[in-house]
């Protein structure tokens, strides 16, 4: 059994979705540069995929890998509806060697919400290549907004149609992961965690001690240590250093602050040991980065004189 | 007025969402690195950006930039929903000079269907820094469902956190789109174009001729060559190269055909021709193309032996 592995932060884009009635131009094979999800309306689907054939019953989907040639291996059939789709980035083919259990762990997401955290931290999504989902007409009325969607076209209409599309994949993920796990709910330690990460984004400006925190959430401190390694994959104290050079660097770009004022309102230690986590980080010193930057802004690049989007660099 | 342009295609990423009841800490100027949609709760909400004071009641939304500083310029108020979250690319700012009716023009969407458009072809929704959606109790329950998504944390969460925050910015666009324009609905001239983009897409490899498509669709050439450009952007030649091209660059990577069967495959006239639009378009020669694929492949980078991503090449 083949799975498909979905980057939780993918750009899913739809190219086109319909219904198609089967006729007898589905025996020519066919293919296209997208993703395609079919989702059988009317029973019996006779498709053939490579060298495999498929009879499909109502409810069931299939997903084909761009290019992947199908056609039907016999005359006749009902109707399925179909979308093609891009992703960036490209959806996994994982094979049935794998341990889904282990595919299916999906607490690491977490670190995501670290302020600092980027794109490639997102979780991952997985879905079957062949499945016939619990919520069948749920998505079969997905399916029907889409197609309405598409034959009367309104303002932002693909915008909603991207939208459809990301539910039909989440309804056929949380339908693995059901299968798969006995108890989705996440262990309590990701509560503790929350409040964590909570607690640093606000005070980290501030002296952030071990002794605060472990009386703020009432936890020894060793015991936050773990489970904040074990959701963000990072340490408590680099975390606090992240945060803090990201505000750095704002203040730098942003304002005609002192790189002494900076390292004080930020309550690093002393300007030298600031330098040194900020080059540590950033691989260039404080000034440097102010220079920089400075000079990609004289350059005349639009899109740095706007505070719009300063988490970029 | 200040206006926010999306990209339609953005990755909206939800870093944290909580509902605020004002307290004294409020007082104190605050802000994070990412953009902020607070939406009020319970009336009234005092707040402070940058030297505007606003006073927002029950149902209204103020989008903050990232790193933006808010706090209540005088004590008491209400409570407030707030979600923090990155966009990629960023939200653009747009001042009250530009005219709007103008932005919200979104039929340039269309040229994203086509199959060989890439990212930046999508469209852009507009949403105002300060609002009031119509639909403010499904705004408001959408918030809900990501407080109790936050507390009682179950598999792909973050997946559907995200989800809710593009349901979010959907209303708010939808509303301004409503507000602005009286008429939604796009020219009928949209369907043709989408009926001419499939032919198109069905009939590339074949012998497509303005005959064939001027009989298939009911309609003058001409007039099928004006609304393709005006959607598109580019030509009906120019798009069947395209279509063509990119199954020459899959059938190069994936099969050992001759460039000269490629040629007579995809219909072209002869095989110089064919190299010829193939440089034109990708800029190197198809034998050349071919090479440099399969160097990179005997290079080992696992992300190319997979026929999971070739849109991409």
């Amino acid at each position: 059994m083949d799975y498909f592995s979905i980057n939780g932060l993918s750009r899913l884009d739809v190219k086109w979705s319909r219904l198609y009635n089967i006729d007898p131009n589905f025996l020519i094979p066919r293919a296209n540069p997208h993703y395609e999800l079919i989702m059988v309306a009317d029973s019996p689907v006779f498709i053939q995929v490579g060298q495999e054939k498929y009879t499909l019953n109502g409810g069931d989907c299939l997903l084909l890998l761009p290019w992947e040639e199908h056609f039907a291996w016999k005359p006749g059939g009902g109707s399925f509806f179909w979308v093609q789709f891009s992703s960036d980035p490209s959806l996994e083919l994982i094979d049935a060697g794998d341990n889904l259990t282990s595919l299916l762990k999906i607490c690491h997401t977490s670190s995501n919400f670290l302020r600092t955290s980027t794109n490639e931290h997102a979780g991952k999504l997985i879905i079957p290549r062949l499945y016939t989902p619990s919520r069948r007409y749920e998505c079969l009325h997905t399916f029907e907004i889409m197609i309405n969607e598409f034959n009367k076209p309104k303002g932002y209409y693909h915008y909603r149609l991207n939208r459809c599309l990301a539910k039909l994949i989440e309804i056929s993920a949380e339908d693995l992961l059901d299968k798969v796990m006995s108890d989705i709910n996440l262990p309590a330690s990701i509560i503790t965690y929350q409040r964590l990460v909570e607690i640093l984004n606000e005070s980290y400006m501030l002296e952030c001690t071990a002794a605060s925190i472990e009386r703020m959430l009432d936890r020894k401190y060793e015991y936050l240590c773990n489970i904040f390694k074990k959701y963000s994959g990072i340490t408590i104290n680099l975390y606090l250093q992240q945060l803090r050079i990201q505000r750095a660097k704002y203040l730098l770009r942003e304002t005609e602050k002192s790189v002494q004022d900076i390292a004080f309102e930020l309550s690093f230690e002393n300007p030298l040991y600031f330098s040194k986590t900020f080059k540590k980080l950033e691989g260039l010193s404080p000034s440097h980065y102010r220079d920089k930057f400075q000079t990609l802004l004289s350059a005349g690049n639009p899109s740095l004189t706007k505070a719009t989007a300063p988490n970029l660099y």
